[in-house]
This record gives C-alpha cells, structure tokens and sequence, in this order.
C-alpha cells in the first residue's frame, strides 16, 4: 500500500510481449492496493537506431534537434503500455516530459533536471488513473525539447519519487540486481539484498552499469528508497537505502570495473598555482566529465598531471590539452585508451585501513601493474591496463571472499 | 520572392537518401531568395508500423494515446531534415504541432484547427532560419497531444500557409500532379496544369487521392494557392487556385474513381418528417462521415434510403441503423461492400446541362447498371458494381476526349 515508482528499461519493453508483461506487472501492484507512476525507456534498439539514422542524414551534429529525435522514442513506448494497461482494465494516461512538468536547463543533449512540477501526475492520481511518463526527457526554460543524457530515464524515476513523495521507486531492469562483480567474468558474483546509496553511488562511479551515476547521486541527495531488480523474472532485487548504522557492514561489496575511459597525460607541468584551474576549467567549458585526476608531488620543479575522461571524449580533451600547452608552460600530452579502472567499494573499508594495501599485493602478484590510484573513504580505484581487467577482478573478488 | 509553405509527405522523406534530397530542394528555394516554411510527415511507413504495434499490444484502442503514439513519427522526421540542412548550411529548427501552436479541439485521432498562433514560426523566420513543422498533429485546449486524421498534413501545411499569410503552398508527394483520371486505370491520363479550388474539392471529395479532402476546403476557405508536385522529379506540377472568369473552362476536367467505400440501404422506411434526421444524428454521433445520400419518392407511403459510409465504419454504421429500426418504423438494413464510385468533375459543366445524359449512355453502352446517383453543380457521381469500376472509368475518360 503506497505510492510506488516503477522504470522499465528499454529491454524491458523491448517488444509488444513485453510491454504486456510490464503491463500486467503494474496491474498486480495496482492490484495490492498501491498507487503506481510508471516511468519508460525508449523501446529496445529503438534509440540506437535512431542515432543511427541521423548519422546517416547529417554529419553535423544538432543538438536541438537530436533531442528532437530521441524523444519520439519514448513517445512511442508510453503510448503503448498505455493501450496494454486498458486492455487490462488499468485505466492509464501518458505524459511527456513536458506534460510532466520536467524542467531542465537548455543544455541539450544532457540537460539537467531544475524543477519538477508534477501537476498532471497528481491530477491523474487523484482521478484513479496510472500516469505512464516519458523517461529521459523534459523541457527547457526555453520551452525547447531537451534529453538528460545517458541514464536519464533512472533519473526521470528518481526525481518523480522524490517531487511526488513516493514511498520508493523501482528500478527494472535485464539483471536480477547489484552483484558484486559484473556475473559475466566473475561465475561466483552474487547478488547484494540491500545495500547504502553511498555504496550503490561509488558502483555506479566506478563501472557498475546496472543504475546510472546521476541516478543514484539523486537519490542519496533526497532520500528515495531503491529497488534495482529483473522484469524479467520479477524476482525481489537489491535495495539502494540510506546506510543504517545498525546494518552490518560488509568491508567489501563490490569490485567494480571500467573499460570505457581513456587516460590523458600533460607532462612537464610547472608546479606553481592556477595550473591544474585552467586545464580542467578549459575541459569542463567542453562539458568534458574528468573522472580520476592523478598529480605527484614534482621533482625538479616540474610535474605531471595524468586524468580520465570517457573514451569519447578524448579527441575533445587532447584538443583542449593540445591547445593550453603553451599557456600552461607544460611540454608534451599523451595518451592511452587501452586502460581500465579496477574498483573495491565497501562501506566497511572506512574504518578497515589494510584494505587498501592487500588490494595492490593481489594486483601484485597477479603480475599486474598499476598505473594510478584514487580513492574515497569506501572506494578504491587503481588504472591498470585494459588486457589484465578480467583476471584483475577475479583475483579481486576470490581474495577478499566475495563469492556466493 | 516571397514565403512559400512546402509540404512534403511520407514518401518524399522516406529514407536517409530521400531527406537529403528533400534538403537539398529547400536549400535551392532559400537561395532564391524565398523564406520557407516546411511541413513534413512520418517517414515511409512509420504510420502503419505503429499502428501495427499497437493492435499487437492492445486489443482496445485509446485515441489519447493512439495520438500520443503516431506524433512520434513526425517527430522523427522533422529533427532529421533539420539536422540534413544544417548540413548544407541552412539553419533550420524543428517545431511539434504544439510548438507551432496549432490548436485543436479535443476530437483525438481526427481532431479540428480552432486556431493558429505561429509566433514561434514567424520568430524563427525573424531569425533567418527555416522553421520545419510536424504535420497532422497539433494541441488540444486540454493541452494534450492530438492528431488531424487522414491526410491531416496537407492541412497543416494549408492552415500554416494561411496563418502565416504565405505567398502559396507547395505540396510535394509521389505523383507529379493532378491526373484527369488515375493513370494506373488509365494509360492516357493528362497531368491538369491548372485547376479551381471548387474542382479540386470534387476531385478530392470523389476518390482523388493527390490532395485530402480537407486540406482542399481549408485551402479554397482561406484562397490559399496550391501547388502540388513531385519530389521525386522535382518539375512544375497542378496548381490549385481561384477560379478566374476569363480562364478557359474545360467541361469535364477529370474522371474519378473511389472504391473504399460501402452502401447501407435501410428499407420499408415509412414517408414521415424525422426520420433521415435521426438516422444520420445516430450516425453523426459515431463521427461516421456519411458521403452520398439517396431518398427516393415513396411508393404506397414507404421509401428506402440508401448511402456510402467509408468501408472501415460500415460495422458500425449498421450497428447504429439497426439500432433505430425500432424507432424508424423500418423493415430491413442491408449492405453491400463491393461498390465502387465514378465520377465526372469539371467546371465547365455548370454552363452544359448534357453532360449528365452522356454519362448514362456511355455506362449503360458497357453495360454497366448504375445504383445510386448524385450530383453537384460541378460533379456527377454513379455509385456503380465495384468490378466494373475499371471499364467505367477508361470508357468516360475516352468518350469526353480527355486523353493526353
């Protein structure tokens, strides 16, 4: 008995079966007795396809227009599950973002939520009806269409959850849950019942691709319960909650891993002050998301500055580098796109110092070398290269008994 | 010189290669020197897909969402011609019908224009840049998203090139222009160069399929110029204006012919005032658009009444007659699908009163039994066995010399 958030990801409504099955699943919750505002992805490759075309269209990018696009995928998902909850007998009504009273800035492509208005939500609560809303998607204070980039449609449900004062939301999905290690290379990952938003926040940081980074950051900043679990199977999944002090805290949940990012290096840098201030000013004007920063203590006067970026991204940050050079007084920038990010996320690790040190003599004696190291008070993150990530988690996850 | 209203439908902007092409055509009309405004429909087939899903996913239709579900199509195809002319250099900025401001009444899935704002489209223009609009759809004074039904993005284009005040309205499809008689039927069918709005609105409203019906009225309503023409070879097609006394009248202009339509005959009616009356409320009441109409002089006190409903609502229109028998004092409803109509369009025909006579000779020399009759002043219609439509038509368009 409630209010109840439900997502369902674009696999979840991949095809006209499935969004009968998604249907008859709100129609149970409906069933319980509980409100439900439902929350959706575009419909499978729809998107994928889309992009697809436009490349084909235009090799200029536009990003007005993109959003344009992309947003008609949704459109179609929503109205589809809207006819399957009728034909159940579950009186349902779509709404865009727009109609949802989704405000964002005017950064197109990846804008961010500002307001979250709701009116015709409640309206349609209030009249008995199951409100179904566009995912990924809101409009602009410019009254312009606009996207909220990748894993907005986890974002769409959490900020509903919270500007409705729902219970807590559902985030469905492909996978069953959060599991320790990604279940594709470590056979023995096992799923976690329960687990912080801060936790859940350095998974979703480090490569652990089952709830978007901006996601769970809303979450934990307005307190939405979670659930990530299977439309699948629709069995019970992990739950994303604020850290109890009386929970028992697992040292190590997780080893996390990412493949996608690519290391850039600016050598020769003067240490003095304001110099790391203008390169990652000239990066973020780019709307470039640096993710591990490295810089060692300089020798002779002179350092290196090492950071992350999306892969992506790196032809635009090489350019800025490329283009401060001279401005920086630094000598040289270089590259590497054959690394890896290798993660232990913990919330017991902040009072278990030796953690961090039996990471590195894993990796050591897996042979493994590592090339930076960041870490926050329940994380830490060594780059190493791309070809040793598998048997870098592996050894991760059997070293601190992780399996099921 | 001047602002044009260009209309292109699904074929036109039925892949990748075909957008481009269609920007490439905006582009020579804007180095021209002309503004342009362009209306666009869903690529290809992207209607019927839709649609196809939707009966996959729901047995009952809800035209909220069915609404919601078929605007994505446009949506599609408008960001993708802004984005192929920002490729070639033309600014251009997609708008849904709501953004246009075309305001609708709530009647989901064949909604009406109430009005026309266009401040978004006239202050794109200002700008310098090509505003490209989605056909067939607009926003309903209860703000949710409807549809204009068939052919409703001729209408958009019209009603945006009145609104606007435009110099004239292109309508770009898959035919080069208006045919005297449809030259898959008729091998020596003539391209008309010019043509009133009055004959194309019985060309329309008789089974010509270039220009929907709807969009013809607004246009003669409104004295907005057409132009309809091929975006396939791009040369001059049938313009569609006001008649001027001094243009030279054909008699007979075009032969047409529609076969999607059924006949519901309703017997033993009794020849008392009322009684068509409430038939065709009952029938009005189910937004089923009756077209001929036949009331015979009664014999001994009882008459029959026949009329063509299109053949998608024939179900309905006799479920609605059958209902009223009672209340008719009728005897019998019957129907029959396998009916075709022909007619004979021309201005000229007003001014020569034996045209009408010819027609009943040339069906009855093949041999063709005429079974409901209808005429305007500028129109003659024989609903006719739907077999024969074929002969019918080749042998009118042969006996009033309107070969090529």
């Amino acid at each position: 008995m409630g209010l109840v958030v439900q997502k369902f990801g674009g696999t979840s409504v991949g095809d006209a079966e499935r969004i009968r099955a998604v249907a008859e699943h709100i129609q149970r919750t409906v069933k319980a007795g509980n409100q439900v505002v439902v929350v959706v992805s575009a419909m499978g490759k729809t998107t994928d396809d889309l992009v697809r075309l436009s490349k084909e269209v235009s090799k200029v990018s536009v990003p007005r227009e993109m959003d344009m696009l992309l947003t008609a995928g949704e459109r179609i998902s929503m109205a589809l599950l809207c006819m399957a909850l009728a034909d159940l007998g579950i009186p349902a009504v779509s709404f865009t973002g727009s109609q949802a009273g989704i405000i964002t800035d005017t950064d197109h492509t990846r804008a961010k939520i500002l307001e979250v208005k709701g009116d015709r939500l409640r309206d349609a609560l209030a009249e008995g009806k199951t409100p179904v809303v566009a995912g990924f998607q809101g409009v602009s204070t410019d009254n312009d269409v606009t996207t909220l980039g990748r894993g907005g449609s986890d974002t769409t449900a959490v900020a509903l959850a919270a500007a409705l004062g729902a219970d807590y939301c559902e985030i469905y999905t492909d996978v069953t849950g959060v599991f320790n290690a990604d279940p594709r290379i470590v056979p023995g990952a096992k799923r976690l019942d329960r687990i912080s938003f801060e936790e859940m926040l350095e998974i979703a940081a480090s490569g652990g691709r089952v709830l978007a980074l901006r996601s769970a950051e809303f979450a934990r900043n307005h307190n939405v319960e979670l659930q990530v679990r299977s439309s699948f199977t629709w069995e019970p999944g992990t739950w994303v909650v604020r850290e109890d002090p009386s929970m028992e805290q697992a040292i190590v949940s997780a080893v996390t891993h990412d493949v996608s990012e690519a290391k850039v290096t600016v050598s020769g840098v003067p240490d003095k002050p304001g110099i790391a201030a203008k390169l990652f000013r000239g990066l973020a004007d780019r709307s470039i998301n640096v993710d591990m920063i490295v810089q060692n203590t300089s020798v002779h006067g002179n350092t290196d500055i090492s950071f992350t970026v999306p892969r992506d991204d790196l032809e635009t940050s090489l350019a800025v580098a490329q283009g401060l050079l001279g401005e920086l007084g630094a000598t040289e920038v270089s590259a590497d796109s054959e690394i890896a990010r290798v993660s232990l996320v913990g919330a017991g690790m902040k009072t278990h110092p030796g953690v961090t040190a039996k990471v590195f003599e894993v990796l050591y004696a897996e042979g493994i070398n590592i090339q930076m190291i960041s870490t926050s008070s329940i994380r830490i993150s060594c780059v190493i290269d791309k070809e040793s990530t598998e048997r870098a988690v592996r050894s991760l996850h059997s070293a601190f008994e992780l399996s099921a």
